[in-house]
C-alpha cells in the first residue's frame, strides 16, 4: 500500500482524485492539502464526498507528511507546482502534476498513458495532459502510422468544470445554461501542447483548434478532422486504430450505429473513439470525461504505472451513471 | 417621456430592468451607473444587451444626471441604497429601490402593486418586494377575506439568479446542475418580509418557509399551504381570489388541468395562480419570473403606476421563450 | 451466487437495476427480458451499459429460465405483474415487484427496508415502494413515536426518469428543462400508498401533496410537514429519528449546516434525511435517487435480505458523481 | 393586414410562428391547423402561448378558409405538404413551406433570405431552408467572392427542438442532459441543402458535415472551417462578409473578444457571425435560433419581403432573455 498525498486539494479534479484514491485497493489516502479550504471538512465541499470523514490539511503537510516511496499529486494553480515538486523529488517522492507546468519540460515523463507507457512507469515526475491534448491526441496519433495530412481542426466541447471551480462570472448556471460558445479563439493554452505531441510523432500539419463550453458538468466531446491531399483507404484508417489501442483496456473502438458518448463515459476513465473517412478527411471523435480520463482518472492510470500495477486497478467502478 | 436611471446596473435583475426600460415607450434611458463594470459596453457584460450600444456609466453619474421629475431605480446591495437614496429624494426624484433596504421603512411604499396601487401611485419612494415575498403573499392575501389560517408552509423553489451575479461556488454551473437543495432554513431574510405582508392582512399564523434552488436560470414556483381549523368551501376561497385579482391583469388565475409554470411566466411579469382545496388545507401554486415580477418587471409596473401610465405599458411583451 | 432475472428489462429502473446486479458480487445475471427491445444489444439501449455484452431476451425467457432458488425481478407495466407472478411463485422463485401492483397486497411483504427487515427477509414476494412513498415514509414514520400530527404537507421534487422511459411530450428535454410545474394534483397514485404507511403506524392526520417535476434526469427531493397541536420539543424529535435510523446504513441523518442533497445520493441507495422543529411543525427533508433508495437499489437492498446477506451488499460504490 | 395560416401547426417550429404571427401588426392570424391536436386549446399544448385564445382548427380547415392573396405557412412532416401545396398555388394563395419537400425545386424560391431577396419577394412558394444549412450557408457564402476553398468542414451542434415534437427516446430529458453526441454521420438530411447552395456560388469542395446534439432546448452553433490552398489576408476575407451583409439587419458581424452566443440569438431572428483567418484556413462561426433564423422567424422575414414590407416587421422583439 503506498501513500498518495494530494496537494491543491480544493478543485474539481482533486476532489474526483480524493474519490478514487480512497476506493483504490493498493493506495492510502495521506495529506489532503488546500491554502484556501484547510480546515474545512472536505464532505462540506464536496457533496459527493460526505461521507469521507476527512479535513482538508493546513498548507505544508504535503512536505512535512510525504517520505520517500510516497507520491504526491500535484492540482494546483498555473506556476504554482514549482514552490514544491523539486523538494518533493529530492526527498525521492515521486509526482504526478496535474498542471501545465511540467508538460514541457524534458526531465518529466509526459502522463499521455497510451502513447508513453514506457517512460511514465519510471518516471519520477509525471506532467499529467490537458484534457483536451488527450482527447485530441488519442484521437489524432493513430494516423501517424499512415500518411501525413495537410491539415488539421479540432473542434472540443467541453462541459463548465473544466474551468476550475474557482467562481467566475462565465462558470455561473446562469450564464453556461442554454448557451454554447467558442472561446480561447487563437490563443488557448492547451494548442501548443495538442502540436507538440502531435509534431513528435510526425504530425506537422498546421492546426486550427476551437474550444467550445457546452452546458454540461462534466465530460468532452472532441472531433478531429484530418484533412489529406489524396483519398485514404477507410480500412487502413480503421486497422491503425485498431493496432494503436489493442492494449489499451481505457479506449473504446466504436463501429456501426454508435457514436462516442459523454454520458457512457462521464466518471469513468475511459474514452470513446470513432474513427470515419469522408473522402480526403478522416473524421475522428473522442468522448472522454474531462475529470477522468482528463485528469484525475489519467493520473491513477498514470500512478498505477509508477506502481508497477495492473493499469486498471482501481479504475473499473463507473462512477456517474447519470 | 421620462428619464429613468439605473443604480448598481450590473446585476441579473438590472439587466432585465434595463431591456424593459429600453424598450419602454413612455421612458428613456437616462444613467447606467455600475461601480465594478463602469466603461464596460453593457453588451460584453450580457449577451441579451449586445444590440444596446451603451457603457455602464462611472459611480457618481446617478446622482450627477438626476433631476426633479426623473425616476431612479436603486439595484445596489444590501445597505448600499442609503448612500444615494435620501439625497435623490431631497431633489425631487422618485426611487424605486428593488434591495431590501427600505421594505420595512413606513417613509417607502411596499411595492407589491396588486395590494398597494395607491400609495405606489402617489410615492416618491417605493420599496419592490422580494421574489418570494411577492410570490407568496400574491398567493395568500387573499385568504384573508375568508379565514385565518391555524399554520402556513411556503415551499418555494427558485432559480439561481435569485444569488445574484457576484460569482459563488454555489451559483456554479457544476454546482446547481442536478442538484434541488433547501438553503437558509429558519432564517432565510425574506420570511420577515412575508410575516410582516400577512399580518397587516390579519393573518397571523406561524409561518414555516423552506426555500429551495432548482437548476433553473431564471423563474420560481411557490407552493404556499394554508392550514386551517375546519374545513373550507372551495367556491369561496376561489371566489375570494378572483375577487382579489379581477382588475390584476398580471395574475393569472388557473383551473381546470392547468398548472401554474414557470416557463409560461418567464420573462414576463405575469403571476400564473391556482388554488385549491384540499379538507382543511387550501394549496396556492404560484409561478413567478423571480427577475420579472420578482424584480424588474414588478418595479416597471410600480414605475407605471408612478408616472400615471397603464399598468401594463411596456411590460406585455413575453421576454422569454424558452 | 444467486441467479436474479429481470423481467421488463428496458426501462430507467431496469437499467439502474442490471447495473446493480451486474456488479453484484453474490449474485448473477440470469434472463433480461424486455418485449419492446427483445434481441436489441442492452448498450445499445442504454449509453452507461455499453461495456455488457449482453442483448435483451425475448418475451418467456423469464418463465422458461428461472428456477426454483432463482430471484426474478419484475418491472413492467401497472397491471401486468400478475401475468407472471403467480407461476413463478408456484415455481418456488422468489419475486420483487417494482411496479404498484402488490403494494396493497397482504400477501406480499412491502419492500420499504428500513421498516419491514423481517417480513421481507422471509418473504417470497415483495412489492417494491414507490419512490414518493419511499421519501415520504423515512421522513414522517419517526414521528409516531412521538406525537400524532394534525395535518401533514409532502411537498415533493422528482426527476423525470420517474416518468418512465416510453417516450410522451411532458417528458421531453425541451419540456423539462426551464420548468417546474406540479402535477397530478388531487389524485397522484402513491398518495394511497404514502397514506397506508403512516396510517399503519398511528399516523392518521390527512395528507396534502403534491408532486413536482423538476429539471433533473435522477433524483427526488421530499420535504414533508408535520403540524402538531402543540410545539414540540427538538431533542425528542432527533432522538426519534436517531433511535429509528441507528442501525440503518443507508440513512443518513444531517445537522448543522449540512441539508439533504440530490446530488449526494445520486447513484446511491442512500437517504439523506435533515429534521427541524419550527414551532408546531417538524420540518423532515428526505433526498434520495429515485432509481437508486426509490427503485433498483432498495430492490437489491431487499433482495440482500432474501438471500441472507448483508443489507449493503453490492450497494457501497457510488454509481453517480455529477 | 394579410391572413396567414398554418397547415401543421402543433409542432415547436409553428408554435413560434404563431408566437410571432399573433404579435406581427401587418398579419392577423387564419387558420391554425392540426391533425393531431384538432379542437385542443393551443395553450393547454404550449405553455408560452397560454393567453392566445385559440384552439387548433380541424383538419381541412387551411384549405376551406385560405383565400386569395393568403399566405399560407406549411409545417407538416417530409413529404406531406405535397397533399396542399399545389391546390393552394392554384388558388392564388402563396405558400411558405417549412419541410424539407421544396428545397430542391426549381419553381419554388429558395428561402435563405439575405441571399435570395428578389426571387423571394416575387414569389407564391418559397421553401424555408433547414436550419444548419441556414446557419452554415450564411457563414461559408462570402467566401465565394474570395477563393474556392479545397475542402471544408462543418461542425454544428444544435438544441433538442430541432428534432421535432413527436416523442421520442432519444429527446427525452434523461436522455439529452449531460450528454453531447454526433448523429446521422455521412447521412444528415440536411448535407445536400448545403452543398447544393454553396455549389450555386461557386464553392464545389467536399464536405464534411458533423451535426451534434447538445443539452439546449433551442439554439444552434455551427463551425465552418474553410481550409485553401494558401493563406488568405484576413482583412480581404472580413471585407467580403462585411460587404454581403451590409444590408442584411439580421446578420451581425462581430469581432474583437466577441463570440457568436446562441443566448444572445435565441428567441430572435437574427445569426451572430464571427471570422477569423488562420493560416490557410478560415473559421466562421454562426450562432442562430433554430426555431428562429433556422425556422418561423426566417419564415416571417421571407413573409415581409413576399407582402412588400420592410424586412423587420414583426420581428424586431426579443422573445427569449433565458
Amino acid at each position: 500500500v503506498t501513500r498518495v498525498h494530494v496537494w491543491g486539494a480544493s478543485g474539481y479534479a482533486a476532489a474526483e482524485l480524493i474519490r478514487l484514491l480512497a476506493a483504490h485497493p493498493s493506495v492510502e489516502l495521506g495529506a489532503l492539502e488546500s491554502r484556501s479550504h484547510a480546515g474545512e471538512r472536505i464532505g462540506d465541499a464536496f457533496a459527493l464526498l460526505r461521507r469521507l470523514e476527512r479535513s482538508f490539511d493546513e498548507p505544508g503537510s504535503v512536505v512535512a507528511c510525504a517520505q520517500s516511496g510516497d507520491v504526491v499529486v500535484t492540482a494546483g494553480g498555473t506556476g504554482e507546482a514549482a514552490a514544491i515538486v523539486p523538494q518533493l523529488l529530492a526527498d525521492g517522492v515521486r509526482v504526478i502534476d496535474l498542471s501545465a507546468d511540467y508538460r514541457f519540460e524534458r526531465r518529466a515523463a509526459y502522463g499521455l498513458t497510451e502513447w508513453n507507457r514506457e517512460a511514465i512507469a519510471g518516471a519520477s515526475l509525471v506532467a499529467n495532459p490537458g484534457c483536451y491534448p488527450t482527447a485530441a491526441s488519442l484521437a489524432l496519433l493513430p494516423l501517424a502510422a499512415i500518411a501525413a495530412p495537410a491539415a488539421i481542426v479540432v473542434d472540443a466541447k467541453s462541459g463548465i468544470t473544466g474551468a476550475g471551480r474557482n467562481p467566475s462570472v462565465d462558470a455561473l448556471y446562469a450564464e453556461v445554461a442554454g448557451e454554447i460558445r467558442a472561446y480561447g479563439l487563437g490563443g488557448h493554452r492547451h494548442q501548443p501542447e495538442i502540436e507538440r505531441n502531435l509534431r513528435e510523432r510526425g504530425i506537422a500539419a498546421p492546426l486550427v483548434f476551437t474550444p467550445h463550453v457546452v452546458p454540461l458538468a462534466r465530460g468532452m466531446l472532441v472531433d478531429a478532422y484530418a484533412i489529406f491531399d489524396r483519398p485514404l483507404d477507410a480500412g487502413a484508417v480503421a486497422a491503425a486504430f485498431q493496432e494503436a489501442y489493442a492494449s489499451s483496456p481505457f479506449v473504446v473502438l466504436l463501429g456501426g450505429d454508435r457514436t462516442p458518448s459523454v454520458r457512457a463515459v462521464a466518471g469513468t476513465n475511459e474514452a470513446e473513439l470513432r474513427v470515419d473517412v469522408e473522402g480526403r478527411t478522416v473524421r475522428a471523435i473522442c468522448a472522454i470525461d474531462n475529470l477522468g480520463k482528463g485528469a484525475a482518472g489519467q493520473a491513477v492510470q498514470n500512478l498505477n504505472l509508477m506502481l508497477g500495477l495492473c493499469e486498471e486497478r482501481g479504475l473499473r467502478d463507473r462512477a456517474i451513471v447519470a
